[in-house]
């Protein structure tokens, strides 16, 4: 791994896909045709790329419960476990409506509902996700959400991993449809004649389901648009190498293209991590992976002093940080970007990916500056309540239609003063 | 005004505009300028959009110590105290950072910071919009953003309007330019020689400004795309025609393609309303743009009950509801979906538009289905915290390891496994 000392021009920003335009073309061409045909085109697309023939697109409670069949009940009791821990942390998230009174007896307040339905993209492919089941869906369920439903791409004998079923069950899912792709997003955001359209789509997905989610925003709610993932490790010389190379590298194994850092006090620790990394990757089945995205876009990065540390850390807004320094607490303090931060050495960031409770769907490729972790906010909204008391009207209506003249709306001054003589 | 009792087929949504290709195609090129060539390429479409010639970009502090010359001395107390309700609403919104400690030790929570940086576009045009100033600036400053930068296109002679710097100037804005349009949305996201680059935009402008806004989505945050705007209104008998007539017609004269709707259980106020409508619109100042509004995009819906009223409501999901009827909170309880409600009949919407200090930057177009009203959360932003005890981690590890290895990523088991034996 490459060690450098020169903070000046850190910066691990990659660039977004953001598709080609052929891509962008068969995107459109997809939405055009799930508005057209429905459920005709969603079956037909499934025969086209997943080489599976369809005749029923929703998931039978049957498979769901031949799926516990396929997974170990020891793995059953850990998907319980995590989604009640997922729970526990997500519930003390949820906000509940609220409204204060002011002395001339006006009435203001927000009022705070969930979402009615939300649809969770899973996506397909070689590897089935549970753990990416439990993060999506369980905050929308905290949040109240009374229709969740999932969509996944199912495989060559139209059947969806046995994993995910099980998962999407303890998470408590109750609907189902084997469809990926851009035309599962479009029949999430314009309905079908079984899949009724719903207000948000969350959950990751290659290409062409981001393109189509940027395609569908506005018509309905989406999360945000993932980047290339990242780990940085702020260490000083308490921690260990071979547990830091070991984080850098789960980190490593998810893409090519993500980056693990390690930002460090100790010239001695740097040296060490980088041996790590090097022998740890040697046996991994992920190798080939973990290699390009080591090669490419791991850093190891010597500084003077834990100030300067922070500093990097908050200019490059890392979707993971761990802090393995002898009082983290003290650099907690400083940090201002970055998506989920692990504290102390038992806090291996897939500790947080599968199992404490906080959540793993996380801003990436930087956009910690401004953007949160999934969480129970983004399946509630609010609506802002105002009852204006006859007091508090008639102390300050000409005030409000001097101020709607001033910006040459007469006919909001009006509105209020249609009120005076009444 | 049209009335209909069939309430089967009602949806308000128009289309948002997506712009024309050229428009796309001008944005684009704007955004490369921009970058390329900084501060002059702001300077120089300054020149060409708003023929103002500048030398500087930024406003001056004596230019704003000016401003106050320009306004009456009562206008300037008005916008004080709309800008000390807004601020007080607000601030009943501010979340801090919270933690919760587990049975087994470990310490779960989130860590809640405000953005490092905010701008705020402010349209230009024929007028000003100050309480568009303080909507845009208020929830920021409260959320505790330290740089709030607001940019502005300036007139001919290359000043902003004495209104809007007076706002800002109240609102608490250290640091304006004189630059609009897509270039100046660029100047925020990429940043110039004088203007250091933000971390989120908000503000409503044309088309251009919106069209730039979508192209840096994910570089920088944005707020919501604002498509035509509307107000809702449920009635009963108990309501006054006059009053209703007002309120509609104040939405009405925003915008020829904004929505004002009644659905009311009484065929005579509906009647009542219609005629009202009619009259007031005879001598408003903007008749034009509102008369257009109306015809198009104006309807008043009789319905049986008021549960039917409320279904009506719910599926227009309007930016701004006003309920005047006699128990007000009984249909407050069963609305789902609307961006502001005004509740009794001193609530006109202008209260809310102006004074109350409740936000006027909402959710249009249906999108109240999934959006919030502008609030401090826009402007805060979390990062989750694990800090999990070596007995959770002694109890769970064989757990968590085996979940990674069922999705197949080793590297993550071997990142738990590297504890054990350390």
């Amino acid at each position: 791994m490459r060690i450098v000392t020169d903070i000046e021009n850190i910066s691990l920003k990659r660039s977004v896909d953001a598709g080609k335009e052929e891509q962008r073309k068969a995107v459109r061409e997809i939405m055009g045709e799930v508005k057209r045909s429905g459920d005709q085109a969603l079956i037909e697309y499934t025969k086209k790329w997943d080489r599976a023939e369809l005749t029923c697109l929703r998931v039978k409670e049957e498979e769901v419960a031949a799926a516990y069949n396929h997974v170990e009940e020891e793995m059953v009791s850990i998907i319980k476990e995590a989604a009640a821990n997922i729970k526990e942390y997500h519930q003390k998230q949820l906000k509940t409506s609220w409204d204060f009174t002011q002395d001339n007896g006006s009435v203001l307040g927000q009022r705070i509902l969930p979402l009615d339905s939300v649809g969770v993209y899973v996506p397909g492919g070689t590897a089935a996700y549970p753990s990416s089941v439990l993060m999506n869906v369980i905050p929308a369920l905290v949040a109240g959400v009374q229709r969740i439903v999932m969509v996944s791409p199912p495989n060559e004998n139209g059947i969806l991993p046995s994993a995910v079923l099980v998962a999407a069950d303890i998470a408590g899912v109750k609907e189902i449809y084997k469809v990926g792709g851009a035309q599962a997003i479009a029949a999430l955001a314009y309905g079908t004649e079984s899949i009724e359209k719903v207000d948000k789509i969350v959950g990751p997905g290659n290409i062409f389901v981001a393109l189509a989610k940027r395609e569908v925003f506005g018509d309905v709610a989406i999360d945000m648009i993932a980047g290339p993932s990242e780990i940085a490790i702020i260490a000083d010389e308490t921690a260990s190498a071979k547990e830091i190379a070991a984080d850098l590298l789960s980190q490593a194994e998810h893409d090519e293209r993500a980056s693990s850092v390690l930002v460090t006090t100790s010239i001695l620790l740097a040296e060490e991590v980088s041996q790590e990394v090097k022998q740890q990757l040697n046996d991994l089945p992920r190798k080939e992976i973990a290699e390009k995205s080591i090669d490419q876009y791991g850093l190891i990065v010597v500084v003077e002093t834990l100030d300067k540390a922070v500093a990097v850390i908050n200019t490059i807004a890392p979707e993971h940080l761990e802090i393995l320094t002898k009082n983290p607490y003290d650099i907690l303090e400083h940090i201002r970007h970055a998506g989920s931060i692990f504290i102390g050495r038992y806090s291996s960031e897939p500790v947080g990916d599968y199992f404490a409770g906080t959540n793993h769907v996380l801003p990436t490729n930087g956009t910690a500056r401004f953007s949160n972790p999934l969480n129970v906010d983004d399946f509630q909204k609010k609506s802002s309540i105002t009852h204006y008391s006859e007091a508090a009207f008639k102390e300050n209506a000409h005030k409000i239609a001097k101020f709607a003249r001033l910006e040459g709306l007469e006919a909001h001054a009006r509105a209020i003063e249609a009120r005076y003589d009444n």
